[in-house]
């Protein structure tokens, strides 16, 4: 059945405040936009807090398509349900949920099947519209069109989204946390525990310890891992990691004679159970391919190299040493039925990821979130936008 | 407790016909051997029956190293334990057993885990030698060393195995038949069985009807897939494919302005569940990527190309399509395992496997064999050495 919204501002378009990226690189600015009601299949959410993530800063510095301006940035968001369109039974006025990138139509072959999050209905793409008919529901004050983000553009007091990207979630859930569910920080968990499925008591090999890396961390200690080596340039990294399940750690740039995968060969007594590539290098993708187990070992890719960056084996020694590749959009996470198993998991203190959140800015101060992540110093900023 | 062996030549010489290979691509010559008594560890094998594979013809025919002569081939047999060195205490005089390749020493953390079929203690190469201490047990009538081939040497009446590579078997086995389960057949069936490990229901694609590729087919139907789409060159081929499964056919050579990989994800409406690249080729296997599906397809490399081919993926493919992408030696399969499982089942004519042996010779006619295979007339040549 569905219901009728009661809020005084359903069906009318909303004038917010929204942090608008007007030219690549140059600060966000605050302004106001207009917001239109959602149409059939849309919810309208007022966001409480957002988090920024480094696409976020990519697709704000670049100067070439996908990016596109003027545009509002942000996809790691919380908020609540302001009003529904047509059709739209699953969440209500008043519901928390969390917007998601990656769709979830819960229609297709894919979204039906346990074993896929890649929506056949919907693909995923940087797109600057709402919808696959290419229209916006952001105006700024001259009425000119405001480009969305990722299907969520959550750097606005509100936003319309796609059903297919909405996630409604416990309303328990602090909201600086529930954000991190909607991205880099949920993708790294999923990673480890939905994609790789790793065992208790094996060994994981992570490569490169940002917040995916730390959070493939975070999901391997919850699956039981038992030895935990980080891999990265900089070795302040350990103690952050050591927050996160880390065991051991390997400076890149500190192995003198020997290759990363030569080092973590021997630190395993011959290789790990599961290497992540967590920094979208293909020849770190290489040393992990090679330092994970023969016969059972599998490696999974994460990290966005250079369109076009290829990765390459020798065939014989794939068929000779049977280890596996493979690779994950959002770790292998339904957004639907996996994000509130882990949060459930998050809210009975098994998953630990308070300390993801190392910085937290009112919405005004949207550009100390760019500065801190520019200047290497946070993990997750969270951006209350009305706090 | 070690079993004395009663048997009359039971630590001497003994002096038999074998066919060896004088030189490269002429036909072999059934001379008198002296194979030594085992050594420790090593176990000497009446030799009932051998099939030929097409690695014997490769280093039949090759020039250059790991190619040498003079050398006994062979490495698909079957045959009764004539007589054990000290410290054997798995098998005994009179048991029936078959040799194979891949060590299996029972004790590395390779053999003892259920996940890997790669010995640890025992590398696996194309040696020259019984043992890795570089030694034979082979001379000619005028005491010259005779080459032993792949730790086996089965064109012999006799030969010499280390332990690690004699599986004990059901003596009600016919022999024509077990042989087939120590190379190539066996290591199809297990590809599909074991190391893709084919949920029934599913759709495999398997590029190559040779006899890899049509035990795979067979491995598939033992999983219960439901459709098992073949592809070759040569159409002949659907028909042989239907006897193992097959149901659907694709000549590679006929898809007009399609890749086989667009061909194949039409017929199966997203493409196939497991893919499976049998030729050797890494063109097959950027094929059979391609066609695998997104999200959960698996795509299994076992044919061996050239020395140094390199299969290359897109780093964001790999990403974005989460597929999977591994290789197996002898399909995933423990020899002392897995293969008497295997048995079993064709002893209880769930794996069907007799049409695989499509001609059978006595040993003095070994050449036709070669013939046979070399004129693609055969799939498997039984070579019968007392008939």
């Amino acid at each position: 059945m569905a219901r009728k919204s009661s809020s005084n501002t359903a069906g009318k378009p909303i004038r917010c405040r929204a942090a608008i990226a007007r030219n690549p690189g140059e600060p966000l600015v605050i302004e106001e936009v207009m917001v239109a009601a959602p149409k059939s299949r849309e919810v309208r959410i007022k966001i409480i807090c957002t988090s920024l993530c480094p696409v976020d800063v990519t697709f704000w510095k670049s100067k070439h398509p996908p990016a596109i301006f003027p545009r509002i940035l942000g996809h790691e968001a919380m908020g609540v349900v302001e009003s529904v369109g047509e059709g739209i039974h699953e969440v209500a006025e008043g519901d928390t949920v969390i917007p998601i990138f990656l769709p979830d139509c819960s229609e297709c072959t894919d979204c039906l099947s346990t074993k896929s999050n890649l929506c056949s209905k919907l693909s995923f793409s940087i797109s600057p519209w709402i919808d696959r008919e290419q229209t916006s529901r952001f105006t700024d004050i001259n009425g000119e069109t405001v480009y969305h983000f990722m299907f969520i553009s959550s750097f606005s007091e509100y936003t319309v989204v796609d059903i297919a990207h909405v996630t409604k979630i416990d309303p328990e859930t602090p909201p600086e946390r529930a954000c991190l569910f909607t991205c880099g920080v949920a993708a790294g968990v999923g990673a480890a525990w939905k994609k790789a499925n790793v065992e208790a008591g094996t060994s994981v090999a992570i490569f490169g310890l940002g917040a995916i890396g730390l959070a493939v961390a975070e999901g391997a200690r919850l699956c039981g891992a038992k030895r935990i080596i980080g891999v990265d340039v900089n070795p302040d990294k350990f103690e952050i990691g050591k927050k996160f399940g880390v065991t051991d750690f390997v400076n890149s740039r500190s192995c003198g004679d020997k290759t990363v995968s030569e080092v973590i060969i021997e630190m395993t007594g011959g290789g790990a159970d599961y290497c992540f590539e967590c920094v979208g290098s293909t020849s770190l993708v290489h040393e992990a391919y090679a330092c994970c187990r023969k016969a059972w070992g599998k490696t999974i890719v994460l990290g966005f190299d250079q369109s076009g960056a290829m990765l390459s084996f020798n065939s014989h020694y794939v068929i000779d040493n049977g280890k596996t590749l493979t690779g994950a959009l959002f770790g292998g996470l339904k957004p639907k039925s996996d994000i509130p198993v882990l949060i459930k998991r998050y809210m009975a203190k098994e998953l630990q990821l308070d300390e993801f959140v190392t910085h937290e800015v009112d919405f005004k101060d949207i550009n100390n979130a760019f500065n801190l992540l520019l200047e290497g110093k946070s993990l997750r900023c969270v951006i209350w936008m009305n706090k």
